[in-house]
């Protein structure tokens, strides 16, 4: 969201203001989390649940390391660039197997399909930052 | 975000798929919780950040709890209303309490002011959730 | 655990450092989000898991209410008695609703037997803090 | 803590219930975020506040990351192999950030001593993990 832009730029000592990759990869962040989190609860509530084991746990999965990477990339400044790094590579690897899993059940849930969407994207923003 | 829309709609068996208030809350507590992250973490940087210390706590507390209703909201169903009800009711008096602290220092941090709208319009949501 | 007294003690400007009450709910409040998340993680694998979306719902809930809490109590102070104190409102309903969950299937299920006990130990430390 | 050991073991499905290596990562994890919290708001309240801030921003980042980590390795199984590494490398690496931040301030703050014996608990139980 524009939001991120404007925050970033007016925190002191912060010289990435410029930083398209990074702002991409925060909202793509916070986005992915809130999708994830709204697909295992869909996937929850589905008839065939029992099919829909792994999809529910790599959804919490990906919820949960999107939304500490979001946090750790809104703080990211000179320092821990190795954690952070470290963090972003978990991110894209957390998001391409949760997109993998989603895109399985995509033909039948539609749910499915919108979350591996945003997990696609998500994964995408994190290389992108990994390759700036 | 329109997602949090179309994901609640191929949710099965949750009947509030027009419910605007829902869905309105949802965003606010998730967008509330990032732009308090990016606020703590620009308080922190200034160069007076012993006068910045309740802003920052605040700050945090807010993000913790936008972000924990923002989750239990994207789960709502026919069950757990009394507990989901009074998550956004803490929801709104932590987005009251940290606008405030945020407005004191809206005219020398624009991340503050900034802050302070996502907080009241947060705390504007979770009231016009309360009151449906 | 003990840390937790350690570190408030040490907390300038704190002045509960012998507040029992706060201290054992802060420590109940992280205990019970690591038994629900496991609890959910659980019941997901059980063949029976149709049966357990409710209870697997509430987990998820009770978690990150929980995990929340913990938090704003670890950062109480001066300030914000209004918002922690719904927060720990909150917290106890959550508690209460995911205990009568899982002592339904406590028979069949010890880790929901384990988890219920879990959950209540919270839901009274949470009141006896809101007592004090 | 003993409780994390019995939850997994009534995890169907799980084969890794004698893994001590996982059983005391998973609770070192969550000791070390809440540790963390807590050196993070004692940093907050000291007089020299200025002088702890990058202090602040690696607690708040190694606490995000152990918990994001802790609720990932209470769900391993036998998918997601790959992710869970990536997030206990992260997980090591930030523990190792923060104690090596926090042992440069233990001769004047106690609890940036504490936590940082915290952190190099978690640091090894994760290095650990990765070994076996």
């Amino acid at each position: 969201m524009e939001m991120t832009a404007r925050m970033l730029e007016m925190t002191p000592g912060i010289r990435m203001r410029s930083d398209r990759a990074l702002l991409a990869c925060i909202d793509a962040c916070f986005e992915c989390a809130q999708v994830c989190t709204l697909c295992a609860n869909a996937c929850l509530q589905e008839r065939m649940v029992a099919m829909l084991r792994q999809c529910i746990r790599l959804n919490l999965d990906c919820a949960d390391v999107c939304d500490a990477t979001g946090r750790v990339l809104s703080r990211v400044g000179p320092h821990g660039t190795r954690m952070a790094r470290t963090m972003v590579e978990a991110c894209a690897i957390a998001c391409e197997e949760c997109a993998r899993e989603c895109e399985q059940h995509a033909d039948v849930h539609e749910h499915c399909r919108l979350c591996a969407e945003a997990c696609r994207r998500c994964e995408r923003a994190c290389r992108a930052l990994l390759a700036s």
